[in-house]
C-alpha cells in the first residue's frame, strides 16, 4: 500500500485497509459491547465527567473489534485518540474501518510490512506540532520503545552528531527502527525529547512489554511512569489463561481445519498462556506433552497428569507445537527438520522469534508453499516433508483467528482504562515516579466485579464480624499481596 | 445464478461458484489426503483391481475438502462420479471447483437457493440417457427422496394420468420437489423408474437419512438395497460425537466470536451429536444444560454432571441455544422472544426445522440485520431485543465454519467406501434386497484399525488361550452385535 | 471359620462374621435406601399386590450394602431369600448382620477362603428337602455354573456310575467345586436335577457371566431361562462405567493411600469398565496409557486423548497398573518383575486371573508383605524391589473399598428385579425358553425415568407431532434396539 | 484415656493409642518414603552433616503417615523431636506408635476431646527443666498460640497478681487453654517466657495459621522469627489444591459412600482449597456451584463453568456442602433445617467453625445418630428430616480419611525442613527478625525440581543467550516475586 495519510470528511487522519467494511466493523462492534460489560460500566460511570476531556491517546494494540470497544470508551470519557496495531497481522480491517470512520484516528491494517508497521507506529505517536500524546496505550511496548530509542539518538546526535545507524544491527526489524528515527530526526531533532516531556505515563498489558519496562527500571532508563496492567490478576490470570485457552483452538481450526482430538501436541512452556493453550488441547482430545525451564510449572503440569519433557524427546512424534515462553529459539529449523509431514507449528507467546523463522527462511533449497494467508507449508528438500507455520510465526490467534474474545478483553481494557484513568488524574501529582507500578488491589477486584453480572453470579457479604474474624474490611480488598488466585 | 451447465476442456459437466479456487482447493485436498489415513488406506489396497470399473456413482454430500477426497477416492477406484451437496451452505467453494476441474461432475456452491439445490441434486443423479447411477452415495436422503418421489409421481401419472401438484403441500422445500418431478414427467415419463431399475443401492450416514430408510422398509416401499453407514460404529460414535465435539465451537467461533467460557448454554438433546456438542461447551467453559425426552441420555448426561431440564426453564437465563435432537419444532420463536438480548440460536442436528425459522421470519415486525453471512440478527419489536441465529437454522457447522475434520471423516467414508463396494460387488447376487443393512462388525473394525498407526497407536493381540477364553477369533470381531462402546 | 450354620431366634439360617454389626449395618442400609430411588419405587409399585409370593430367591452376588436393600426389595414384594456373596472379599460384614438379622437367609463374610466361598454358595441354594429355588439373581454365575455343573456330573453318574474327580483338573477352584458336587451327589444324586425342574430363571448381571450364558446357548447345554441384565442400557452403560469411575479411585485411595495425580496409569482394556476407569485416573491428573485388542475401543481412547500401547512399552515406567479385560493372562509375573517399585497392579474387570497370581505366588524366593488385608506388597528376589498387589488380584473396588455406590447400583439391581418380576410371572407361560434374554427398552427407559427425579432433572415431553415425525410412539420407547447411547 | 505419659524401653516419653500398631505403621512409612521423594532427598542431602544436632524441635502437626516421615527426616539430619496432632481426629494411630516406638516422643491419637488435645500440646512443648524446644514446626498456630497466650498471661500474674480466668471466655476451647495456662503458671511462673527466650523461630504451613501470625506481627505481638510455608508456590499452590482435589472426594467416599456423579454440590469460598474441592467433585460427575465473597475468584470459577450464587439461592437443592472459606459461620443452623434429607455437610477449609456445630448441637430437640465414628445423622424434630455433618465439623479428609497423600505432603513438608534448617542455620544472626517471612524463591524452585524425577518429567534447559534474553540466571529463580502461577 501507497503509504499516504489519508482524511476523513471531518479531517481525521487514518490509514486502513478498505472503508467499505465500516458499516460491518459497526454491527460487530456493537455485538461486542454487549460482551464487553466492564468497558460499558466505565462509560457510564466516568463518562459524564468527561475525565480525559484534552487528553491525547495513543495506543498501539492490536486494531481488532474489542480493540474497537476500548477506543470508543476512550473517547466516550473524552479523549482524543490515535491508534495503530502491535502486530503485523491482527488487525481486523473491518474493526479498523470503522473506527477510523467514526472515532479515532487509525493506521493499521491486516498483513502490514515491516515497513508499513513502523510507519504507522509513528503516525501513531505524531500528534502534530504539539507533540506526541499525554498517554500511551501499550501492547508488547512497540510505543514505548520508540520513544526511548528516539530519544537515546537525538541525544546521542546532539552530544556527538551521531546519526543511528541501521547497518549497526542485524535485526531487520530494529534496522527499520532506526531508519524511522534517522529521518525523523532530520526534520526534528527534539521530536522524541518533546513527546517525552508530554507523555504522562504508559499503561501496557502484556508479558512481554512488562518485562522490557522492568529492565529500564532497573536500568534507570525508563522515561516516564508505566503502569503495569498485565499483572492485574484480571489481567493475566484471565485474558493470558482464559483467553488463549479459547484462541487458540480456535486459530488452528480456522487456519488448518485439523483435527485435534487424536493429536500428539507439544506445548512449550507452561505459564499463564501455556496452561490455557494445553488445557485446551487436553480438552480437545490431545495427547498433551509440556516443555518448561521452570520446575514449578513443571510440577503444575505433571499435576494436570501432562507429562513434561524436552522438545528433542517428542520432536518427532508431535503434530502440533505450539510456542508460549515469550522467550526465543524455542523451536529451530533443525527441529523442525525433524518433524513428521505437516507438523503445525505455531507461537502464541511473543515474538516471531520462539520459532526460528529466519532458519527456516534461510534454509538451503526450503520450499513455501502458501496454502492461504498466515497458513504456509514449507518443505525441506531432503525429505520433500512439510511442516506447517502459522501466522509467519507471529502470534497465531491474532493471525489466523480474531484474537481473544470479547469477554476475556473486557477484563484487560477495564484495567488499561483505569489505569490511563489513574495516570491522568495523577498526572500533576508527584505519585507516579518513572517506576512500574501494578494497579491496587482494590481496583483489580472493582474490574471482576463489573464483569460477574452478565454471567449471572451472584456474590456472598461477608458479615462485620466475618470481615473481622479474617482481618479484611467487609467490601475488601479480601486478599494480601503475595495471594496467587 | 444462472442454472446453466458449464463443461470442462474434457467436456465433464459442472456448476460452481469460481473455478479460480481450484488450486487453493487442491492445496487443501492435499493437506486432508495426510489426515485421511482410512481413505488413503483403500486406494492402496482397492486402487489396482479398479473395482468399480464401470460404475457410476451420484453423491449427495456436504462438498468439502474431505468429501473432495472420498470423490477422489472412488474415482481412484474406477468409478465415474456426479456430486451435488445435501445442505445450501455447506459446499466449499474450493473443494467443489479442484474436484470439477480434475475429478468429477459437480453441482453444488455456498449458498444455493432451495430451487438451486434441488436443481443441482437433478443434475448430480441425471447421466444422461442410459438411465441414472448405479450407487448413490446418500447423507439426509435427498437423492433418495427424489427417486421415490419421482417413481411414485410417475406411477400415479400412468395410472391416473394425475401429475404432482406442488400446490398440494405447504411445505415450501417440497413444493420445489414435486415441481421438479412434475417438470422431468413431461420430458420423459420414466424417468425415475429407469433410474430405479439401474439402481443397485444406497449407502447413507446419517440418522436423519437412516431413519426415513427404516420407515420406507417397514412399509414396503424402499426400492433398492440401503446400506446403513451411519450405524457403523466406526461412523456414528465418531462422526457425530467427535465431529461435533470438534465442529461445534468452531461454528460458533467463526461465526460470533463469542466467548463460551462462563456463557449458560443449552445442549438440546444428548443423544451422540448432543454429547459431542455438550462436551465441547462444558471443556470450554460453559454452563451446560441440556433437554432431552428419553429417561436413559438424561441420566447420562446427569452422571456427567450436566443437569437436565426444559427450555422453558432456562429460556430467559441461557446465552447459547443449539439444537441436536433430529425432531422438528424444538425451539420455536415464543421461546426466542423470551431470550436475553444477543443470544445465540443454531442447529447441528438435522434440517432447519429444529428451529422454528418460519415462525421466526414471519414475525409481525421482525427485522433482520445480517452481521455477515450465515449470521443473523433478529430483532424483535416489543422489545428491541434481538438473537443471533447462525447458518438460517441450518447446519451450523458446516454453514459458518467448515463441517467436521477431515481425520473423523475418515472414519465415516471409509465406511461409505466399503459399503459402496460391498453393494456393486454383490450386485448381481441376491445378498441384499430392498432392506437396510448395517456393515459386518469385521469391517467395523478394519475402519477403525486403519486409523490407528496415524495417531502412533499399538494394539495388543489376543493370544490363542485368550481368544478362546472369551470365545472370539484371534483377529476379531471382538464383540457381540449388541455391544454398545 | 468353622462351618457351621446358624439361626437367628426366629429359625432361619445364617452364617456371618460377626452379628453385633447388625445395628451398624441397618443404619447403613437406612442410609442407602434414600440413594436408591429405583428400588424404593419399586417397592411402592409392586409392593401391595405381593407379587414374589411364595417365590423362593437365591441371589450370589457380592453382600454389600447396597445388596441388602435389593434382598429387602425382594422380601417387601414378598420372596423367601438366602443369599451368599459371588467374591470372597466382597461383603461388608454389617450388611451381612443386617440382613441376616432381619430379612433373609445369608451365607457370606469378608476374606472367605474358597473352600468356605463354595460352602456358601451351596448354602444359599439349599433350600432344603422340596429342591431348590425357584429363581436365581446371579453376578458372575457362580450359582449357575454350580447347579450346571451338578446335573453334568449327576448325569454321569447316573450313566456310568462315575463321581466327579477333582484332581481331573489343575485350577484350584474348580476342584473345589467339583468335591462339593461329588459330596452332594453321595447324598442326594437328584440334588441337582430337582433344582433344575423346580429352577424357573435366573437373572445375570455382569458381562463375564452373560458370556459363559451365551456359549450355553450357543451350545445348547443352557438348563433354563436366563435374562441378560448385564445388557440393559441401564446397567452397562451405568454400572460399568460410572460405578468403576467412583469406585477405582476409591479402592485405590484405600488401599494404597497413593497419590494419583503425576502418576503413569494403565489400563489394560478400553471397555466400559476401562472407560469408567480411566476418565478416573485422567480427571485425578494422570498420565493414563491404554491397552486394548480392539481397533474400535482404540480409537475412542484417542479421541480421548489416551495414548494406546501394549503393555510391554510401558511396565517399567507406569506406577499403577488396572485390568479391565474380562479377559485371563494380562499381567504376567514377568511384567510384574519389570516394574518399578511399589507399582501397584489391581483388577476391576473379572476374575483373579487377569493377574497371574498364580505365576507371583510360585516365583521362586518371592517375599509377600502384608501392609493390610488386601493390599500386599511382593518384593522379588533378584531386585529386592516391591509392586503391590490389591485383593489378592480380585476386584479391588470391593475387596479394598465397598463397591459401587448405591446410586448406581440402585439402576442395576431395580434391572434385576424387573428380570426377577418377569421371570416369575411368565413362569407358566412359554414365553421364555432355554435362551438368553434382554429386557425389553420400555423396560430400560423406566428404570433410568426412576432414578431422575432424585437428581432433580426434568424431562421434555414429545408433542404427538414430533413423535409422529420421529416415528415413535409419545411415551417411548425412543430409540430402535440397535442404538448404542 | 487416662492422661498418664508412658515411656519406650530408651526412655522416651509417648502417649498413644496403641503400640501394637507399631509395625503396621512402620510398613505403610516405608511405603511413603518411595512417595516422598524431597524428604528422602533432604536426607541424602543434609543427613551427613547432621545440622540439626543439638536442636530440640516441636512439631504441632496431624501426626499421619506423612507426618512420620517428616519426623524421621528432622531426626535423620540430628534434630530430637516432640510432637502432637493439631486436630482431634487427624491422628493415624498406627503412624503415631510407630514413631512413638522408633524415632521421636508422640502425644497423639485420633478422637482426642479438647481437654486432651491442649494436654497433648502442653506435653509436646514441654522439654523439661531446660525449657522448650528450639524450633516449632507448626499446622494452625496452636503451638505457637499456646505460648503466646502463656507469655502474656506470665507477664499479667508478674503485674497484677492476676490469674487467668476460664471463665472469661464464651469459647469452650479457649476455655481449656487458659485453664493450661493458670495451672502451669503455679507451678512455674516463668514457664513459657523462657519457652519463647530459647525458642529461634516457627515455620507455619496453613493459610489460618500465616493469617494469625501476619496479625501478630501488625500488632507488634509476634514473640519470634516466623518462616510462612504456607505461600510457598510450592505449598499453597500444591497441597492446598491438588491435595484437597484427592482428599476430599476419598473423605467423602470413607464417611459416606454416597455417588457424587449426578449430584448438586455447594463448594463454599474457592480459593486454593476451594479449587481443589470444585475440581474433583466437577470431575467425579457433580453439579459444582460455588459460594464466593471475592469477585476475583467468583470469576475463576465463573471461567471453569461453575455457577456462583450465595448459600441461600441453593441451600434446599443440593446434596454436598463443603466449606473452605477459612472464615467462620459459613453454614448456619438455620441453613441446615433447610437442607434435603441426608444432605452432606462437610469442612475441609478450616477450623469446625465453619459449621455452625454450636448451633446445631443446641439446637432444641434434635437428634443425633452416630452412623459411625466421623459420619453423624443429626435429625431436626420438626421435619424428621436429617443431615450428615462430617468429623463433628473438623476437617474431614483428615477425620474421615487419611488426609492428603504423600507425593503433594512432600512437597509441603520439603518447605518445612528448609524453613527449619534456614533458621537454625541463622540462630546465632540476626537475619531473622520477629517477623513473617518467606522462603527465598530459589528453594521454592529447588523444592519442585526434588519431585519432578519421580514422575519422569525432564526440565528443559535454558541457554545463556535465552537467559539473557529474558533477563533471569541460567539456573534460575525464573520468575518475578509477584509472579502467580
Amino acid at each position: 500500500m501507497a503509504l499516504v495519510v489519508e482524511k476523513t470528511t471531518s479531517g481525521r487522519e487514518y490509514k486502513v485497509k478498505d472503508m467499505s467494511q465500516a458499516d460491518f466493523g459497526r454491527l460487530e462492534i456493537e455485538l461486542a459491547e454487549v460482551e464487553m460489560p466492564g468497558l460499558m460500566a466505565c462509560r457510564t460511570e466516568f463518562g459524564p465527567q468527561q475525565p480525559f476531556k484534552g487528553a491525547r491517546i495513543t495506543g498501539s494494540l492490536h486494531m481488532t473489534i474489542q480493540t474497537a470497544v476500548l477506543i470508543e470508551s476512550l473517547t466516550a470519557l473524552g479523549a482524543e485518540v490515535r491508534w495503530c496495531s502491535c502486530n503485523i497481522f491482527s488487525t481486523q480491517d473491518h474493526a479498523a474501518a470503522a473506527i477510523a470512520r467514526d472515532s479515532a484516528a487509525v493506521f493499521a491494517w491486516k498483513g502490514e510490512t515491516l515497513q508499513e508497521y513502523w510507519w504507522c507506529t509513528e503516525r501513531a505517536l505524531d500528534w502534530g506540532p504539539g507533540g506526541g500524546p499525554d498517554l500511551i496505550v501499550d501492547d508488547g511496548g512497540d510505543a514505548t520503545l520508540l520513544i526511548h530509542e528516539g530519544v537515546k539518538a537525538e541525544e546521542e546526535y546532539e552530544r556527538s552528531g551521531k546519526l543511528p545507524d541501521p547497518a549497526s544491527t542485524d535485526n531487520a526489524e530494529f534496522q527499520i527502527v532506526l531508519g524511522i528515527i534517522k529521518e525523523g530526526l532530520s526534520v526534528d531533532p527534539c521530536k522524541y525529547r518533546k513527546m517525552k516531556e508530554r507523555l504522562v505515563g504508559v499503561s501496557e498489558e502484556t508479558t512481554t512489554g512488562v518485562k522490557r519496562l522492568y529492565q529500564m527500571q532497573a536500568n534507570g532508563t525508563l522515561l516516564f511512569p508505566a503502569i503495569n496492567v498485565n499483572d492485574s490478576v484480571t489481567k493475566s490470570k484471565f485474558d493470558n489463561l482464559y483467553g488463549c485457552r479459547h484462541s487458540l483452538p480456535d486459530g488452528l481450526m480456522r487456519a488448518t481445519d485439523i483435527m485435534i482430538a487424536g493429536k500428539v501436541a507439544v506445548v512449550c512452556g507452561y505459564g499463564d498462556v501455556g496452561k490455557g493453550c494445553a488445557a485446551a488441547l487436553k480438552q480437545a482430545g490431545a495427547q498433551v506433552i509440556v516443555t518448561e525451564i521452570d520446575p514449578i510449572c513443571a510440577l503444575q503440569a505433571l499435576m494436570e497428569g501432562i507429562p513434561v519433557l524436552t522438545l528433542e524427546d517428542v520432536v518427532s512424534k508431535a503434530d502440533i507445537f505450539v510456542t508460549t515462553t515469550g522467550n526465543k529459539d524455542i523451536v529451530m529449523v533443525h527441529h523442525m527438520k525433524q518433524m513428521k509431514n505437516n507438523a503445525i507449528v505455531c507461537n502464541i507467546g511473543h515474538f516471531d522469534n520462539e520459532i526460528d523463522m529466519l532458519g527456516l527462511e534461510t534454509y538451503p533449497g526450503v520450499k513455501r508453499i502458501t496454502i492461504k494467508p498466515q497458513t504456509d507449508r514449507w518443505v525441506f528438500p531432503e525429505t520433500n516433508s512439510g511442516i506447517i507455520i502459522l501466522a509467519e510465526g507471529r502470534l497465531m490467534n491474532l493471525g489466523c483467528a480474531t484474537g481473544h474474545p470479547s469477554f476475556v478483553m473486557s477484563c484487560s481494557f477495564t484495567n488499561q482504562v483505569i489505569a490511563q484513568l489513574e495516570l491522568w488524574k495523577e498526572k500533576a501529582t508527584c505519585k507516579y515516579e518513572k517506576k512500574v507500578y501494578v494497579l491496587p488491589k482494590h481496583l483489580d477486584e472493582k474490574v471482576a466485579a463489573l464483569h460477574l453480572g452478565k454471567l449471572g453470579a451472584k456474590l456472598t457479604k461477608l458479615s462485620p464480624e466475618q470481615a473481622a474474624y479474617i482481618n479484611v474490611p467487609v467490601e475488601g480488598p479480601y486478599k494480601p499481596t503475595h495471594y496467587r488466585y
